[in-house]
C-alpha cells in the first residue's frame, strides 16, 4: 500500500479525505487487549483480559474508577488512559464540588472527546492511542458508552473493543436483544461468553486474566458497598463463581475458531516493552 | 494524476490556483452517510440516512438542536461536527442572554463558516471534514443553509450532501419549483423520495435508518410542541407514517439505477472504524 | 516547467526573484467567475456574471456592499472574500463611529492591500485567494479599484477580473475614452458589452446570470433609495432594462471566438465543490 | 547552476558564505521599471520610467513622497515598497511631531535598512523585494542614497536601479563629475539622457512613461510650491519641455543598442499580473 | 527493517499504531548496566551493576536517595535521570512541607510518568531515555515500582531493568513466590543472583561493581541509621558480607551461558563517551 | 565534497563535531575587502581596503567610530556590521550614562561575542555573517581584538581579517615583534605593507582605496581633536603622506605573488550587487 | 556508515537508543586541545596544551577562573565555553551575595550539567559543543570533575578530556594511586607527563604551550596571593621550573608513539578559523 504521503501527521488529509493518523491511533487500540461492556435495564457492567506483564508484576489494571457511579475499561497505551481518566476525575470532581451532584455520564464522556478531537486536528500533538468503554449510572439509568481517540463517543447496548474484538462483537449481536432483561449473574455470563472469543485458541478464561467492573444494584454474590451500587471491580477469586457458571463453549466445527475476527496485527517480537506500550 | 507537492499543507496553493487540502475535507463530508434538506412558504426541513453502526448502538447522531430556532444535519467527521455544532450553540446562546433574541440564522451559519476559514488559511491546523445543512426559521421566514468545510455558506432551496447526494440534487432540481407551496407532509414526502435516490441498489429507506428535522407548525401527525413550530426531530415509529406516503420508486429502466451520480469513494474495506471516522 | 522547489512557501523568492505562491494565489482569482468596473465622471459601476450553482440556490453573492459609498464585486474564493469585506466594513464602520464621516476610498482599499501583503511576506499564512474590483464616492468624485491578493492596489478608468477578463479588457480598451462623458445608462451598456466577452461561445448575459452595482445619482429607470446615490446592486428583473438596450454582438468572422484572450486553466471536471472554491 | 541546497531559506549560509534568498530578492529588483537618481550642489532629483498597465489604469506610481524633504522611487514589488514607504513616513512624521524638525535622511535610510535587515536573518519571513533611491534635503545639503533589500544603504553622486539599470549606470559614471555645478535643467536633461538608456531599443521615453521627482529650488519652468524647494513629481505635459531638450542620442554603430547591460530575466510570458508583482 | 518514515517524529504513529521514537527511549533504557528490585513483606531492595568507567573516577552513581522512604537505580541516560529525580526529590519535599508527611510511594511514581507522558505526544521533546526502579515504604507497606520512559509505572514483586535484564527476570520469576516472607539477608542474596545473572560470562560480581538499596528495618550486618529503616545505600566493604553469601552458580550444561536473554546492542566500539551517554 | 546533511542549520552538528553554517559564515568574512591591525605600546591602528563600488558612491563605509575610545574595522555583510556596531554603540553609551566612564574595550567586544554565541546555536536565525577588528584604549593602555561570527574573540599584537588577510598575517607575523615600540609613523608604514599584501598582483593603494583609523597621541602629521587621542579615521589626502613612505615592495622572484595565500572563493561574475552583499 | 536519519536533530533517537547529534557534539571536544586534571588530599590542579592561534595572538584562554575557590579548563567551542563559564561565575556571585559563602563544587558543576541536558532533549537549540575539567574546593576537601555536553558530571582522581586525550587517561590510570599524597610539585610533574602524552610526535612542552591551574596552599616555588590557596594560572616563565623538572620520556621502542591513542578526526585542512571554532 502506497499511501505514504498523507499519513505522516495529523493535520493532513489524504485525497479520499481521511485523516491516516488518526487511524493508525485506533490501530494502538486494537493492539490493547480485549475489553467488553453490556447493559441491562438495571445494571451496566464491565469485563476486560488483563494483558500478562509476567507473573512478577502484581497486577496491571484495566479497569480504573472515575467516580462513584462511573467506571471505565481501556484497550490501547496505558499511559495514555492515566492522562484521559485523569481528567475525568478531575471533571466529575468539580461537578460534585460546584453542582453538588454526580456529573451526567454522556456529559463526562463528552468532555474526552472534545479533548482528543483537538489532537486530530491541531499540529503539534499525536491522537490519544487509547479507547474506553465507559460505564456509568445517572438520572436516566445506567449507560454504556465507546470513546475513542478519532474524538468520537457513542452510546451502545453492548461493546467491546481491542484484539479481537470482532468475535466478542458476533456474540454480542446474537444475543443483545436479551439483555435488557438479565439480572446481573445472567449480564456477567454473557459477557464472559463474550470476552472468551477474543481469546487465542490455546488460552482459557481464569481468575488471574479476568477482571469484571460492575454499575447497579449489588448481585447475589456480592457484599453490600458504600455508597450502594457505585462502581466496583471483581477480581481474583471474587470472579471464580461466575467463570464457573460458564457455558461450555460450542465446538468449532471448523478448524478456524474464529472465523468472523479480523486478523490483528501481530506485537513485535519478543519485545518486553510491548506490553507497556499498549495495555 | 500527479498533484501531490502542493497538497499537503493548508496553506499552499497550487500552480492551478486551487487548495487540495480543503478539497480532500470535501472529500470527507461526501463519505458521509447523506442528508438532504427542503424548503417551503412555512416549513424547513432535514432527513437524513443513519448509517448502521451495527445493531448495539442505540442511535448515531445525524441531526442536532441548535436552538430552538435552528437544528442541522451532518455529513463528514462526527468529531469536527460536535465541536462545530457546540460553537454554534454557544453563539445562539450568547444571543439570546445578550440581546434576549433567537439569533438569525444566516449569521449563525456565518459563525461557523468564518470559524473554518481560518483553517484554510493559517497554519497548524487542518480544515474541519464535515459539511452542515442547517435549518432555521427568523423573522424573514424559514431557512435552508448550507455549510461546507471551505469556508462557504450558500441558502438553498433545497440541498442535499453527503454519500451519492448528487442522485438526490437530480431529484430536487426536477421538483423544486413545487416545494413553496407544499404543505409539511407533501415536503416530508419530497425529502424522502429524494433521500431513497442516494441509497444503494438494494437498500430500502425504514423506521430504522431514516429521521426527519422539522422546523415550522406542526404538522396533521405531530403532537403539539412548546415552544409551538421550534425543531423536533422524528424518529423510528414517527416517521412511518411519511414512509408509507411513498410514492414507488419508478422502476429504472436501463440496470445502472443512478446514472448521474459520481461513483463515491469506497471505504476502507473491513474497517470498522470507519462509520466513526466519517458519520 | 520544472519550478518546484520555489514554489511551496510563501516566504521564499525563485532565482528569478518570483513569488510563485503569489502567483498562483493569482489564479484562484482567475478561476472565479467575471466581474467588469467602469467608471464616469458621475457614477461608478460593477458587472458581474453569476456563477451558477444549480437551480437549486437562491443566489450566490458576487457583490457587497461595503457601505453607503463603496462596494466591491470578487472574483476567487468566495470564503476570503467574504473575511476581506468583513474587514473593510469594520474599517469603514469605525471611520464613522471616530470622525463622523465617510471613509476616502483609496484608503479603505489600501487597509485591505496592507492586510493582503503581510500574507505574501510572512510565514505561517497563505496569500489571499481572492480579487475585488472596488467603486466608491467619496470627496475627490467616482472611484474604481483593483485590488489583488499580491497586496497591490491601483486605481483604473475600467478594469476586468476572473475568467477570461482578458476579452473584456480587450474591448474597454477600446472605449474606454468616451466612458468619462457616459449617462448612467450608456455606461452600464458599455459594461454589459464588456462582460458579454467573458462568456464562452454558447452563453448569453440573461436577468438570471447579470448583476449590476451601481455609485451615483439614480438612472432613469431607478427608484429613489436613501441616501441618495448610496451603492445599490440591480438582479434579475431589473436588468432587463439594461439588457435589451444591448446591441447585437458582431459575429466574430473567424471560429475562434475571443482570440485574445487566454486560454483560462479548465475547471476540476465533475467537481460541484468548485463552485463553492471559487466564486 | 546545482545551487539547490541552500537557496531556499533567508537563514542559511552557502559554503560560498552566499545569503542566495537575499540574492534572489534583489532579482526581483531588477525585474522593476528603471530609475535613475542624480545629485548637484543644490538639487537631488529621481527619474523613473512608467511601465504600462494598460491605458486603463489612471497612473501607476513609481515615486512617492515621504516628506516635504524626501521622495523616493522604486523598483521592484510595489506592495513591499507600500509598507516600507509607510514606515518611513511614521518615521518622519514621529520626528517631527517628538523634535519638531525634519528627520535627517541618511537617519531614516537607515530605519529601513534595519528593518530589511532583520528578514535577512531571522526565520519566517522573506526579504523585502523591492530597492529604493532616496533623495532628501537636510542641513547637509541635498542628498541620493540607494535602499537594497540586502539590508544596505549607500550614498551617491548618481545611481540607477532597476531593469537594465546597468547601461544608465555607465552613462552615469561618464558624466557623473560635471553634476555637481549643474543648473536643475541640466541636471535633468542628464538624468534623462541616462534613463534613456535603460530603453528596449524600439521604446522612446515621452509624457506618459516619464516622472521627475525633484528637491531643492524651484527651476526656471516650476511655479512656486510651499514649502519652497519641497519635494515634487512632475508627470505628463510638465516633463514635455525637459524631453524636448535632450540631445538625439548617437546611433549606436553596432546593432547590439546596450552591449554593457545584461541581459534581464524576461517576464513571464503573457502574465498581465506580472506588471502588479514586480513595479 | 524499513520503518523508516514513521519513526523520526515523537508526535507520528506507525500504520501498526506504534510509536517508534518511544520504543527507540526503551531501547537506551537497555543499554545501561543493570538494576535488580525486590519486595518482601518488610523491605523493598535494589541492587544494580555499576558499570566501570575506568578507575580514575571516584565512582558513577546508579542508585538516588529521593527521599527518606523512597529510593531509585536507574538505566540509561543519567543527564535524564538527574533531571527526573530532582523533580522527584521537589515533589516529595513539597509534600513535606506543604502537609508535612512522606510522599505516598505510587503518588510520586505516577508524577514522572505523567510527565514523561508529555514527551510521548507533544512536539519539540524527546522522550526520556532513562528507566527507574524505584523502592519505597509508606503506609501500605514496602512497594517496588517500575518507572518506563513511555509513561507508564508498574508495581512488581520483583523486577530488573537494563542491559540483559531478561536473564534477571527468569530468575526471578522462578524465585519471587519465596520472596514475600524472606528476610532482608535472603532478600540479598536472591538479588544478587538475579544479578549475576546480567553478567557478561567472564565477569565476576565484587565490592567495586555491586551497590545495594535498601528500605526497611536494619539487618544483622548494618549499624542504625536515623530515621530508623530509611534509604540507604550499601558500597564497597559493607556488600562483602553478601557477597559471600551467595551460592556458586550452577554451571550451564550448554556452552551458551544466558540463552533466553535477547541479544543486546552492542555498545559504539572504542568510544569512552559512552560510558556516560548511558549509565 | 558530499558534506549536505549537517549544513543546511545552525544548530545541528556534523559528525566531526563541525557546525557548518558558522563556517560558511566565516566564509562571508573571507569574502570583504581586507582589514589589518596592528598594536604599539602607544597606539592601536586599523588599514583598511576600501572596495570599490564604482566611482557613483561617495564612499564606502569600512571603519565606523564605537565611542571615543574605540572604533572598528569590517569584513564581511555590512548590513549585518551596521546592526552589531549600534548594538555596540548602545552598549558604550550605557556605560558612559550609568557608570560615567569609557566601557573597558574587552567586555565591549565580549558584548557582541555573547550575541554571535547565540546565533551559533539557538534556531532561527542565522550565524552573523561579518567580522571586526576593534581597536580601543581603556586603563590597561591600547588593544586590539578580532571578532568573529563564531562567537569568538581574541586579543592580537596585531591581525588581519578579509579577502586574502593570510599574505598579509604572513607579513605581520614576520615583523610583529618590532611593532610594540615603534611611533605611529612606522606602525602606520608596517601596516600600509601589510595591507599591500593582501591586494591583487595589478592593484596598487591609493589615497582612493586606503583608509587608516588610529587611537592614541596625535602623530606628527595630524592636526589636535578632542578629546585629544580619541578615534579618527584618515581617507583620502591625508593618507597621502604614508603612503609616500612605503618602501618599495620587494619584487617577487617567482611569478605566484603571494604562494602563502589561501586562493580565496571567487566572487559571483558580473553581479553588481556582491559589492553591497560582502563589504 | 549509513546513520543519516537520525543524526539531523538533537530531540531524535537512533533505533539503538542512541543520540547521535550529542555524540557529535563530544566530537566537538575531541577537537579541542587536551587539558589534565588531578587531585591529592590537599589539591586540585589542571594542565593544558594552549594550541597555537600563530604567533600574533597574546594568548589563548584554556582555563578560566569562575571563583576564588573554583577553576576550569576547556576543549572544545570557545564560544560556547565563554556562555557557559559565565552563567557559573553568576551561580556563584549569587551564593555569595545570598549566604555569603562559597557554592560547594558538586552544585556548581550540576547547574551547568542540568543547562546542557536542556539542549539534548528539546528542539530548537543544539548541544553545547565543548567540555570543562572543573578543580574547586569547598568544606569537603579538594575537587575534580569533568563537564561533558551530554548533559554529564562525574568526579574523578585524574582525568583528561580533548584531543589524544586517551593517552594521557593511560598514564594517569597508571599512576593515580599515588596522587593522593603527592605534594603539590609531584602533582604538578605527574600531570606534564600526563600532558607529554597527547602531543604530537615531533612536539614537546614549553613555556609558550603549557599551563598550569592550581587550587589549594601555596607550593615552594610560588608566591602568596589572596586569599591563600585560592585558583591561579600559572603561566611562561612561571611553568619553567616545573618543566624543567620532568623527567626524560622514555623513547617508545615501536615506531607508533601512542598505541592506545584513538585517532583523532584530523581538522579541516587548511583553514584557519579551525582554531577560532574549538578551543
Amino acid at each position: 500500500m502506497f499511501r505514504n504521503t498523507y499519513d505522516s501527521d495529523n493535520t493532513v488529509f489524504s485525497p479520499q479525505g481521511r485523516l491516516h493518523q488518526v487511524e493508525y491511533a485506533l490501530e494502538a487500540v486494537k493492539q490493547g487487549s480485549a475489553a467488553v461492556g453490556l447493559r441491562s435495564k438495571t445494571h451496566a457492567i464491565l469485563l476486560a483480559l488483563k494483558r500478562s506483564t509476567g507473573e512478577l508484576a502484581s497486577y496491571q489494571q484495566k479497569m480504573f474508577r472515575i467516580d462513584d457511579h462511573v467506571g471505565i475499561a481501556i484497550a490501547g497505551l496505558t499511559s495514555d488512559a492515566r492522562v484521559l481518566s485523569n481528567f475525568m476525575r478531575q471533571q466529575a470532581m468539580g461537578e460534585r464540588m460546584i453542582f453538588n451532584r454526580p456529573m451526567p455520564v454522556n456529559r463526562l464522556v463528552s468532555s474526552i472527546a472534545d479533548k482528543a478531537q483537538v489532537n486530530t486536528q491541531e499540529y503539534g500533538r499525536r491522537p490519544y492511542g487509547v479507547g474506553f468503554l465507559v460505564i456509568g449510572q445517572d438520572q436516566t439509568g445506567p449507560h454504556l458508552f465507546e470513546f475513542s481517540p478519532s474524538g468520537n463517543s457513542y452510546e451502545y447496548y453492548a461493546m467491546s473493543i481491542g484484539a479481537r474484538s470482532q468475535s466478542a462483537k458476533t456474540y454480542l449481536e446474537k444475543h443483545y436483544e436479551s439483555f435488557a432483561d438479565c439480572n446481573l449473574e445472567d449480564l456477567i455470563r454473557h459477557g464472559l461468553h463474550a470476552l472468551r472469543e477474543t481469546l487465542q485458541q490455546d488460552k482459557e478464561l481464569n481468575v488471574n486474566n479476568t477482571s469484571v467492573g460492575i454499575i447497579g444494584p449489588m448481585g447475589q454474590h456480592e457484599k453490600p458497598i458504600s455508597p450502594p451500587g457505585s462502581f466496583r471491580i471483581l477480581e481474583g477469586d471474587k470472579v471464580e463463581v461466575y467463570l464457573q457458571s460458564m457455558e461450555k463453549k460450542e465446538e468449532a466445527p471448523a478448524p478456524v475458531p474464529a472465523p468472523a475476527s479480523v486478523p490483528d496485527a501481530a506485537p513485535a517480537p519478543g519485545s518486553d516493552e510491548d506490553v507497556q506500550m499498549s495495555g
